[in-house]
């Protein structure tokens, strides 16, 4: 995977620093457990705090690791000055958000120097640790430069 | 408004009682601040707590509440017996989730047995109270009948 | 609707002339039936030769005649040396593509310097004169200026 | 991938005859190569009567048949007496429609019994045989029974 996208040399301190710094990724109990270029993972235990009326993982919650998932791949092959932008997001729920933990894949499919779109799969987990593909995202993302009120 | 789609009388009753088991909004703060057949609508402050690296609303917190306020918006023109499902989502972030507080309109586009679509619109206000709209969402809802392990 | 958004004097002489170019409006018999700055309508009568296996109007038939439509709509609005393209869109199908006639309306909803979405909505037309939308789109467009191999 | 899904013995046919009767991929110039149990492949050449102002295969077009690719996809793992419908897709444009020759390949990635999530990639081939990826689509399709209006 390393290979695959053109990268700066500091890519993963950029990715992990801009990651740091988005609250609500705290506030949902997410972590950064991958950082390639072009590639992020994010993982989280399942909380009842995140959950819809049905007690599953509420699928906004499911959007937002997803979303930062696919955010921070494009911007892991950005230049070093840029920041990055969701334009625009869809999800497909495939099956409820039931798990004792859940993974979050962000993945670059097609670079470009403003436009980069990326996909996610979102997976949770059992008890006995066995996977089940949850959501699946197409998003597009842009790039940023010079502008001084936004960084990262 | 009210006259435009078909619904059951204990529309509000079940709204109100499904959208207070979804421990996600009140996590993120959210309220339903309207409820009529067809039209939800769910208001929050800005918290330092949902934001991205810039300091603005994530987007993925602003799709939570558009997913709620969606499905929500279907719920309410449903059977009495019935439960929601959310298929799928596309979200556009118009600008950013700047503001002190946020409001979050879902409408149904089109009233249907098994799917249902539905629209959402995402406000952002000012302290001086004036309005800027930073998203727009399509969300494909599912009615669910007899299944006795999701209700609501 | 004229007012709406800031555009050049030229807009419709140029929405008009990119139109004419597009040889895949005339294969499936489209017209261009209104230009304004950020809404564009776009009219098409039934054939046999555009329809799916249940001899309705087939999706991807109407995609296009929205794609145009909204992609106009953000063309109308962007600066005179500029060309359009479309980076993505999501369509709801709401009905079956049955009609005598169809009609294809893009509106802007977020103009801007790169990015400008658009909205589409698709309506069928029976022989007794009566409307019925069959599909909604979401369309992300980008503007894209100092390339010489792509103009309008 | 034969076997990665259950299907109905005559699913190749029902899939090629259903593909015979969408008048809009014959006028397009569209063949179906592949027929898997929850994979489909269509081909089509260049025609400069799909073009959109710059010469290339319009966006619309690429939404057809990667439409149908989708569709049939979905289709091959229903029962013998459902019919098939696109609820929604979304799709990115990734590269120009520029090419001699275009494949467009739909797969299931979720099946299910009412709601099939389908992918799609669209590819251009060089003169010299060279691909290259120039769209991704997401579908949601759904399984339809009991109606004596539309078969296949």
């Amino acid at each position: 995977m390393a290979d695959l996208f053109k990268h700066e040399a500091d890519f993963e301190d950029r990715v992990r620093q801009s990651f740091a710094r988005q609250k609500a990724m705290e506030t949902i109990g997410a972590s950064l457990t991958l950082v390639e270029p072009g590639t992020i993972e994010i993982e989280m235990p399942f909380s009842a705090d995140l959950t819809q009326q049905h007690g599953f993982l509420h699928a906004g919650i499911i959007s937002a690791a997803l979303d930062s998932a696919c955010g921070y791949a494009a911007y892991s092959v950005m230049p070093s000055d840029a920041a990055v932008l969701t334009i625009e997001f869809k999800i497909n729920l495939l099956s409820p958000g039931k798990g004792e933990r859940f993974l979050f894949r962000g993945s670059v499919t097609k670079p470009g120097r403003t436009i980069i779109v990326a996909d996610g799969q979102a997976f949770a987990f059992d008890a006995d640790g066995s996977a089940k593909q949850i959501a699946t995202m197409t998003a597009t993302l842009m790039t940023v430069s010079g502008r001084t009120d936004i960084r990262g």
